[in-house]
Formats: structure tokens, sequence, C-alpha cells
């Protein structure tokens, strides 16, 4: 069998100063039903990745203490490692003060790796401006 | 007078190969025309806020060398620190592997916070889940 979920729900946000000051957790989704949610890395603080989180993702993720996301390109639920075996075990979680991002400090498993491209992190390239002509290239960056 | 900013344009995205390894800086910016920005204090690391640019903040952002948003709540440009001082200057710009998310490392102006509830960063509160009852708050976090 596989493990079942109920049916996540959060309360919606109530006033500013509950959603900012308050201990319930009342995630902002955007109208795509979705939050950014932001992975570091546990043991140094390296940014790895930024992807997003429906409330069933969410709910699992809380649940499970494993990342799940939302994939947007193939619009299904997604459990981060699952074939990869990187998996991202969350040490912890933050939500920020109106609610609408979340970022998780994250063990990764398998190579410890999280970019499909094959590196640590998603963020390699570095976005460099000439001053003098004003055009802007890609530089690759240590990550 | 102001200071006057091209119209700006980036080149919408080529072939996957291109986003993910070439030196163009194509941003995919979503339906809503704006890319997630995760400012990170180049001090430390630590994440300060989430936030997110459409082209022109993002042209701005590299022009000046300082942090400029499209703020979403107020539907308007917005140059991060211009009331309160908090100047986000960027030191370093990054672009994820399918360049629909940035990070940005600042070094940040004013009493070095970032968040409007007075914190450094947006990130102050833990979401904490009792794994008997299942049950989920959030908790104050060093921040």
């Amino acid at each position: 069998m596989s493990p079942s979920f109920e049916s996540p729900s959060f309360a919606p946000p109530g006033p500013r100063r509950e959603v900012e000051e308050g201990a319930a957790l009342t995630p902002r989704f955007g109208s795509d039903g979705l939050v950014a949610c932001i992975a570091i890395d546990a043991r140094d603080g390296t940014v790895l990745m930024l992807a997003h989180m429906n409330a069933e993702s969410l709910a699992r993720t809380l649940e499970t203490g494993e990342a799940w996301y939302w994939s947007r390109s193939r619009g299904e639920l997604w459990h981060k490692g699952a074939t990869s075996g990187q998996i991202q075990r969350v040490v912890e979680m933050r939500v920020d003060c109106d609610q609408d991002a979340l970022l998780i400090r994250v063990e990764v498993g398998g190579d410890g790796g999280c970019c499909h491209t094959g590196r640590r992190s998603c963020f390699y390239r570095r976005v460099e401006r000439d001053a003098e002509t004003g055009s802007v290239a890609l530089r690759p960056a240590g990550a």
C-alpha cells in the first residue's frame, strides 16, 4: 500500500499582523496555487535550488521530512531524488514574513548534488555586465 | 533629470542546451512577467529575502548595481531601500539552470536589515510539525 495523505488544507491568511507575527502556518499560495521554496545545504548554507510547492507537496514535505515539490514543467508532484537518489532530508523549514516563500535546510542524499545538469547547485553561472558596453554575459561560477 | 533607462529587452529563451550551458542571459519570465530573486547577505550567506523582478527591474539592477524589484503587492517598481536606507548593493548575481530564478549576493546599507518587520531576514520563523499530533506551528528562529 502506498502511503495515504490526507487532502491537505491550510487555513487562509488572516489579518496582516497574524500572518507576520502569529504562530499559524497560513501559506499565501499564488493564483497558480504555488509558493516558492528555496533549498539550501544544511552543511554550509549554499543555495542549491529554487522550486515551488503546492498545498499537497508542502503537506507531504512536512509529513515525510523529505522535500516534495510541484514540477511546473511536468505539471506533477515531484519527490525530489526519487529517481536520482538526491533525496533532500529537511533539517529545518522556515517561512517568510508574508508567508509566500519557504526556506528549507536540507541534507542531500545520493551523490550530494541537486541540479539535473550534474552540478551541486543550480546557480552555477554568474551574470556579468560590462560597464563600458553594457553587454551582459553569463560566466561559469563555482558551485 | 532622473536617470533614463532604455526599455529593457532580453532575448527569449532558446533551445534547452543554450539556456542551460550558454553565455546568454535569456530569463524565463513567468506568465506574470516575473522571475524570482533570492537575496543573500554577501558577508555570511544568510538568506535575507525572496522577491520578484520583471524585465525593467532586472535591467535597472544590472545597470545601477543596486537591487530593484517588482512589488507584487503594490504593483510597481521597487528600489529596495529607497525609503528605508536598506539599499542592497549587488556584489554578484547568478542565474539558475533554466533561467527562471536569480540569486544576488548583496551588501546591505542603512541599519543592515532587510525585512519590513524590522528583522534582518524575512525568514525569522521556523515551521515545526508535532510528529504525534501532526499539528504544525511557527516558532521564532534566530534571524
